[in-house]
């Protein structure tokens, strides 16, 4: 499965001490709250090895307006808005028009 | 399909002015080079809407020996061995294990 408006998401975040697997299971919560069909295709989040509160997600999207608007619906954002309490420092990340994908559902 | 022993890796690598396409098509071919059975599961390619020379990359392996062995194997780094070329800096990136994946072919 691709297509060229595929668009695709690096985030990497540090919790407060000891508050990572919060911060893991708040993330996973607005991943699923936009729903079945929000164009989000595939997601990972990972601990960091060098660093107990760090952690690192990827996503890939539809296009980018799948993602600009599931991450703007209120259902994302009554999540989203409950993740600042939880982190250390301000999120970094990138984001991506994917080239090459592969090993999707329904390739 | 999840396993507690997957392995994911993040990459961002700069290319040298008017390289960026050559670097992912290299990229491309040392993702294929470990063959059908390397224990990579799934791999992006992306281009960084920021910079025309940047690209970043993500994988996700059934574990970190799989990884290790198929980036080690005489296949891939006769690969990978042309990267430095076409690189403008050192790459960069991060190791990690998966909690969460979502989206996988046989999920």
């Amino acid at each position: 499965m691709y297509s060229a408006n595929m668009f695709s998401v690096y985030g990497r975040m540090t919790a407060r001490p000891g508050r990572r697997d919060e911060l893991i299971a708040l993330l996973h919560e607005g991943f699923r709250a936009g729903g079945d069909d929000s164009g989000l295709l595939t997601y990972s989040i990972n601990t960091a090895p060098e660093d107990p509160d760090t952690i690192w997600m990827t996503q890939l999207w539809t296009d980018k307006e799948a993602h600009d608007a599931t991450t703007r619906s209120e259902a994302v954002a009554t999540v989203t808005q409950r993740l600042p309490p939880l982190l250390a420092k301000q999120p970094e990340g990138s984001y991506g028009h994917a080239v090459y994908v592969h090993g999707l559902t329904a390739e």
